[in-house]
């Protein structure tokens, strides 16, 4: 296992390297099944379409269903099946990046496979991790999963508009999330209602604008 | 891999025949983060309080707030901290058999860990695996995660309360899991308002009587 990570370390270093140089932001998205990335990315591509050049890299152990859904945006889409493996690793990535034409991208998101454990070990070479987590899978989803958390620069709290509904305490995943992870930021959104949409669109324009600075 | 799956089924059938031998019969619950699996055990745990002598074995990646949860039923309880891995396997299960006296239990669960992937991949010597899907999840879960949904002997489709405030499709979702697993049983319920549970709770008790009857 040790030697697992340790080469996947090694190209992720690599991939992180040739994306800088390509002034490539590369974002890799982290949940469990049916948090809402894909819906998110749907809001994302429609939002900054003609502003930002997105390419995206969708991870899933069978069917290409999500892929299928991002068409509809006339982006580049690399779609990886991992036939049954429960996350993706480096260098499935760096294969991947040889059907992109670097260039011509700005943003490229990577959906990994839905799963809140086995993906947050596998460094893909990205600028950052963003977790998603729905209010109704339950408050104590940081603290019972808290690899990803402790790891993610941001987590999307996904599906507030069914908050009410659901006996989500925010105030307890707050305080369990600025136990795990100080540093991260909380956006709460509902990506099917477009809530808390633009506070995402600003965010990453900011994470946009420092990477492209340093 | 193929090693570790190997011994692990050794192992499995091992279990398998001390469970059957000692008229206990094991349910392995599955699903994603948040599906409402402790929830079901402890809507479970009260309906058959006196009637059935329930074990619980609980799987965490850390933690042990799911087994803190089920206490008040004054049932035996193991909690398996898996330290990070992903799944539960055939022989964490044994040792934690031993932590049980046998005889005084009819019914054994175990909650596996969160993750609609890795645990479908492990045997753990059950009688049958259990999956639970929360409709907020959507309803292309057994499509894109076929691996649970092909094994399982039923599937709790949970929060259907959240339903109509989701753009579930209840037939797009009888139609894959038809298509991937005909013989499966769909039982419809909201472990958290009840809805349902009467409807389990039959189901299980023939799965009970059957599995005596052998």
């Amino acid at each position: 296992m040790k030697n697992i990570l340790d080469r996947n370390q090694n190209k992720a270093e690599e991939v992180r390297t040739m994306l800088k140089a390509g002034k490539v932001m590369m974002v890799n998205i982290i949940s469990s099944p049916g948090a809402g990335k894909t819906t998110l990315l749907e809001r994302t591509c429609e939002a900054l379409a003609g502003k930002v050049r997105i390419g995206v890299i969708e991870g899933d152990v069978t069917t290409d269903r999500d892929a299928q859904r991002l068409k509809k945006y006339n982006i580049p889409i690399v779609a990886i099946n991992t036939e049954g493996g429960c996350h993706l690793d480096s260098h499935s990535i760096s294969k991947a990046l040889e059907h992109f034409d670097l260039e011509h991208i700005d943003l490229l998101f990577v959906e990994n496979v839905g799963n809140l454990i086995c993906p947050s070990q596998f460094d893909l070479g990205e600028t950052f991790k963003l977790a998603v987590v729905s209010t109704t899978e339950g408050d104590d989803k940081p603290a019972k999963y808290p690899m990803l958390f402790s790891e993610a620069r941001a987590v999307i709290l996904n599906k507030t508009d069914l908050m009410p509904y659901t006996n989500f305490s925010i105030e307890s995943f707050m305080a369990d999330m600025a136990a795990i992870n100080p540093r991260i930021t909380v956006i709460r959104a509902s990506a099917i209602k477009g809530d808390g949409l633009q506070t995402w669109l600003e965010w990453l324009g900011r994470q946009i604008d420092e990477f492209s600075a340093v």
